[in-house]
């Protein structure tokens, strides 16, 4: 078993709030990142796949598959995007890094299994000191 | 004469557009960064500073109070966000990394001189694979 | 389940020496660490803590918490300071970086606790070259 | 149960291709990476040991004996070198990232378990968005 | 006057020697860099240009056209190649970090000038320790 | 002229302190940097010099060469040692950023000139949110 990790990255505006909360408790709660202006990031997108590696090429997966899945059911739709109101696999959910990146998650894990490999991680970085990892469960 | 440097970030919100521009030439000139709902970006700020240093203190300035000057002039201005809407010193300047770099200058220019140093260059980063540098004319 | 990790750093100053062992041994096991007039770095420290997110917040931890946390109990006790003489934590034990790391999650394993998560792993860096990570046991 | 890691560095040549594939397949399996004339990374190694503290040292290994061991058998035998037709680990195996890892991997085990620990990962950057990670098995 | 900087990237192989040295000579002289199997690196660029911002886009120049530029004059020439057999601008020059910038900056100055803007730096590293600047003459 | 860079590093305790000043006054000036029990950082230096191109070789100066000038000079008695107490160079001086450039400036102007270039710019870090600058006057 061998694990290979591919980076990509996006730029996003978002904002942390409920709609059934007040502004003053959407301030209490999440503080600066509720600015109803929104705000944003250069996300950074970590994402490890797993599997043996095959003998013939020497490949676990080629990483431009990858990157084109990656790029074509995560990246471009949510590079230059508000996370809030145009990201579809994000409609209903907050915009937090935690939902973030369990949807990417949700996103890849069949593209990644159809391609001949089996997702591990995705780890997401909204600023370089907060990252968050989610393995699947 | 000696240079320093001190590095402060911010998360903000932006958009590149001109009112007057239909909606399709914003696209065709500022590409997806006219996104009508925001994009935003880590930014990452180096401010730089020269003069003497004081035999005294063996400081050209003082690095908290520089720091402080920098987050209470241009970083609570900025961080967490909207340029476009929400920083009194880009109202009615195009919100681009250039008029960004000039902008934050013209705020910093005087009270570092008051500080005793001289303001020698403002590299604002909207990426890490792009950055504008603004020496002040 | 969902990872999330706060990055924080402090400078310090240390030195890795027995008391029981001679200048030439201390120097033998240890080499240049072994200093008697101390040396010093800007430890990297990454704190991750794991939980389930709450769907009222989308948060697993509130990061300024968390943050706070960190500070209160971790950076505040070793920024500026001398790992060996000034740490209430680290006295009587050896200033290496697996032992500050221990000795740092014990620090936060409760009090990380009683904030809703549970602590998963410490990550000192002690130059980028060098670092180690406890997971509790 | 402690992990601590070192990274070291080393500069080489490569080119993914199999003798038994036309010129052409070989393009189509291997893009770019299949240039007759070669090309080269920066290579980034972090390699991560296991095992417990030693009271008397409080060291989990020395970390300048890792960095030797590592340099002898894996560093010196790969920096500024061609990894295809110079390495005798890699004899007979395409040079790709994760086949790469595995063999760096078989060189360090029994050297790491006769210094006293036990090798728990190696991780290899190709490029600084491509890496793989060798647990082993 | 404003100055703007795009960062690419791309990874080749070269080799430092002099046809009309012995290979005692050319390893005398250029080190481990000389090996007649090659090595190679991920070359990080970083190409600046300056000007005045226009007042109507808020842009010295559309970093899309300046990345467009340096792709096609520059990456698209060095990318997985053998910086001595390949490259049309390299014929016949030392396969130096010097030359090479010097050679980017020759592709670039006119093309850069055709766009708007003046060519300022080539700034090109090796590896993460070794960088050259180049700024016209 | 071409300008190229060497990085070096070292990790050092220091103190911000002045033996004529009180606790109070020591403590007022230069903040927690002037602990009595000392702190450290990790230093990371680079060394800009300057000058034309041998066509015979393609290099301004054999890097391997500008290292052992700045590792002899510079980093062997800086690296895990205390600036205020055991570095012959720094006698007498505050260890501030600035001093040390300063300082490190004047051991490799003439070793530097003797080796057939000439130093143009000594940059010190001392966290990666600090750093100073010095060009010779």
């Amino acid at each position: 078993m061998i694990y290979i990790t591919r980076k990509e990255h996006f730029n996003a505006a978002h904002r942390l709030f409920r709609a059934d909360y007040s502004d003053e408790k959407n301030l209490e709660v999440f503080g600066k990142c509720s600015n109803p202006n929104w705000h944003g990031h250069n996300y950074e997108l970590f994402v490890t796949v797993k599997g043996k590696v095959d003998p013939e090429t020497g490949f676990l997966i080629n990483l431009k598959e990858l990157s084109r899945i990656i790029n074509k059911l995560v990246v471009d739709k949510l590079d230059h995007k508000n996370v809030n109101v145009e990201v579809d696999f994000m409609a209903g959910r907050l915009a937090s890094s935690e939902n973030l990146a369990i949807a990417i998650w949700e996103q890849l894990e069949k593209p990644v299994n159809d391609a001949g490999a089996q997702l591990h991680c995705v780890k997401l970085f909204e600023t370089e000191r907060n990252f968050v990892e989610y393995y699947g469960n």
